[in-house]
């Protein structure tokens, strides 16, 4: 695929300086890049070292000037490169419609320009949109309600009644509605609470690979808008994640916790059960949530603490022997003073 | 659905004080509950508020009286309600028999009322017992044995040789009889232990989502009856789990390791190979277990220790910046005693 | 089955002390292993306990002798005792050929000797090569390329454009290829990087169940010949995993990290992004690394430490809230003495 360096401009938004008529064939990182490529360089560090990469043009902010390279300025470069990356790599075409070899149940209700993938098992009384795209392997339960612009990855599941807005990305492997973890005590058995709600999915969300996202006992485990989810993440039953959320790979979220908005936690952060997380909170890396945070903070460790704090801990913690060592040091010194007075 | 509370008392075995002819719509928690709905009350807190609710009908601890509310005097009110809310949502309709875009292997053996859907794939030999029902996109290899009253969600594998005993529900994206993980070094390579031995389910099991369990290497990994799995758990091969063990989501158990009876496993915790987790122990969230714990033990933390030391450490943990702090301001102090002797 | 010593010690390259005619029918671990099973001995604690085996022969280390018993001297006891339990516990029979329940896209090439099973779904212009297995309900998308004696268990998912060298085993419910978790800040919301790379899994590499490996940015995730991963591990975008490392249960490793070669990561253990870890590096289990690591360093705990310090550090964790009371006592007997001047 070839593009003028106008025609991306446009793409983007952007204003060239330098050569319009230059023709791009491809798009690569900084210093990868080769003349027949575009990048871009959105940091002070890249942009210092702009004469070293090969690329043929160079997204950049609006107020970067240079005038040895074929520029594109913009309002954010790294959003602009990855318009240009959709439309230099566009998605392999669709199988259109229904394949004769999916499997679809009673009353199901759907839109224009929908992909039904070999293999898929469809329940009765599911609604789908517009622009659905449902690979192969993956199962949807009966009376499943998605909306429109959605893409579920093979080997899906979707059980009962569950619902998914519009714009949804769904991964492989992933687990949406399965039952929450609820068991009463009988003795030294337990007998098992039914699970009757659903989770609900808002639009705009992407829920990674192998996720596990339990049904509500009652009422719904709710996926806000905007959310993102990375790989292995749980989320139990009764949870309500807020918008624009980011749940790193292998996150877990006990039951009945509601997590505010624009929260960003962190590679294997564990958050306990009936709790509140506040708007704009970030948990560190294999944090351990016991208690409920206040908006806008950011913590970290097990038991968590304010990150700044974490910081000096952690730092602490492989200099113990030596303050234990110290300390014994300190007591004997103090034990000769007692002795000489 | 209606069912007069008579009805319903009959159904958990309860007393009525109040109207036995009133009809309930429906089941609700506490503060949810309006008119039609039948709620519960199991604590002290909930019973002190019971004017709070607008339930129709509250089930309570046998001893518990109050003139102004409905009442059904039950055992365990949690359980009591558990059973209602099975009444009011009862499972949707299976579709019967084996679904001709089944597909079955040889010498198939099952008993009566079995439901079959879709995408299934069964090996050779397999047997299975009375109202198991086996969902879309669900895997269950040669030589598997499973007994009665069995549900097995969407896109489960069950591989070679496996047995389920009765009354087991797994859920979907589960993996039962994967390869342990087992390799001999051969210089920097590693040369693989065959693992030929099985999983082993007894009755009354319920595995969550996403779960990984290794077949043995020899013999088999046993899940003994009545334990509880949540979602993204890993037990690795020749494990044994104890009857009514219960593991929280993402727990990791590594191989050979045998866990007694009636433990809880709080979520993210892991326990290392070859030990002995004794009866009715209690492991924290994200403890790391590195060596047996006798029964009856609360342990949390990484390396484990009692949990009571634990609560005391993880309160000193924060404070090890001021610790270190006031052992300098001792140093010093002492310093000035020394010299001024 | 029955294999006559004899036969056993050329299977192993192997030297007989004792009855060569003797006939073997299976085999055991050392102290489950009756007359007719054949077991190992390969350390100084088993060989000390040489008689207290009931098994008809022991494969022992070269050096080994003992009058009282057959054995098999060879070089590795173990890795002859793999080859055995292959030897008597063949694999299952498979299905030869295509299943006419397989679904298989357009231009499919492949080898001789492959066996697709039923629910099997696979994409357009895939290439397979010889004594190719892929088991039932696995997705294998567009474009991927596959090499000589592969097994794909059931359920797995690889999606678009990857590739898989030889001798590569896919556990259950593993995803190869899904997206890289890639966003760009849009005021509160997120724009989604494109993903486009692929992963690529060199030859002899094992990948456990439920595992999720994200396709690179650009350019390729990069599993090199050899690794061996437990279940439920994640790998995200960009990342290199070196030849003949082991990535045990759980662990996580981030974004655009390229991990050494011969590396153990234990359990549980998580990995930042952006680092390298070097060459025949052990990580502890539930460790959390924050940086770079040196070859041939055995790290632990989060904040990283070396192991020999953890193991000092997690000695004296237990005993913070003594170590804070002498502190303590310091200082009041520290007042004492300064008012007593």
């Amino acid at each position: 695929m070839e593009i003028s360096l106008g025609k991306i401009a446009e793409l983007v938004d952007g204003k060239i300086t330098g050569d319009s008529d230059k023709d791009i064939t491809g798009v690569a990182p900084f210093f990868e890049a080769i003349e027949s490529d575009i990048t871009y360089a959105d940091n002070k560090k890249l942009l210092k070292r702009i004469s070293e990469t090969n690329a043929g043009a160079i997204i950049v902010p609006r107020d970067f000037t240079c005038d040895s390279a074929n520029l594109v300025q913009t309002g954010d470069p790294r959003i602009a490169f990855a318009k240009l990356v959709d439309a230099f790599f566009p998605d392999m075409p669709l199988r259109k419609g229904i394949s004769s070899k999916a499997c679809i149940g009673k009353k199901f209700i759907h839109g224009d320009n929908i992909s039904i993938y070999p293999g898929v098992v469809v329940g009765d009384n599911v609604t789908v949109g517009n622009n659905v795209v449902i690979h192969a392997g993956t199962v949807i339960e009966n009376g499943v309600t998605i909306g429109d612009d959605i893409k579920l990855y093979p080997n899906v599941t979707i059980l009962e009644r569950c619902t998914l807005g519009n714009r949804v990305i769904i991964h492989s492997g992933t687990v949406i509605g399965c039952d929450g973890f609820g068991f009463a005590p009988e003795g030294e058995k337990y007998y098992k609470i039914p699970q009757k709600g659903i989770v609900r999915i808002d639009d705009d969300v992407e829920i990674g690979a192998s996720n596990t996202i339990d049904r509500a006992t009652f009422g719904k485990t709710w996926i806000k808008s905007g959310v993102k989810t990375d790989n292995l993440v749980h989320i139990a039953h009764n949870v309500t994640i807020g918008e624009n959320t980011l749940l790193v790979a292998q996150v877990g979220i006990a039951g009945s916790t509601t997590v505010g908005r624009h929260v960003i936690m962190a590679g294997q952060a564990g958050v306990t059960g009936h709790i509140k997380i506040g708007d704009n909170v970030i948990i560190g890396p294999k944090a351990g949530i016991g208690g409920s945070i206040e908006d806008n903070q950011i913590v970290s460790g097990a038991p968590e603490m304010p990150h700044r704090l974490w910081l000096k801990v952690s730092k602490i913690l492989p200099r113990l022997p030596e303050l234990r060592k110290k300390l014994k040091e300190i007591e004997a010194r103090l034990c000769k003073v007692e002795e000489d007075k």
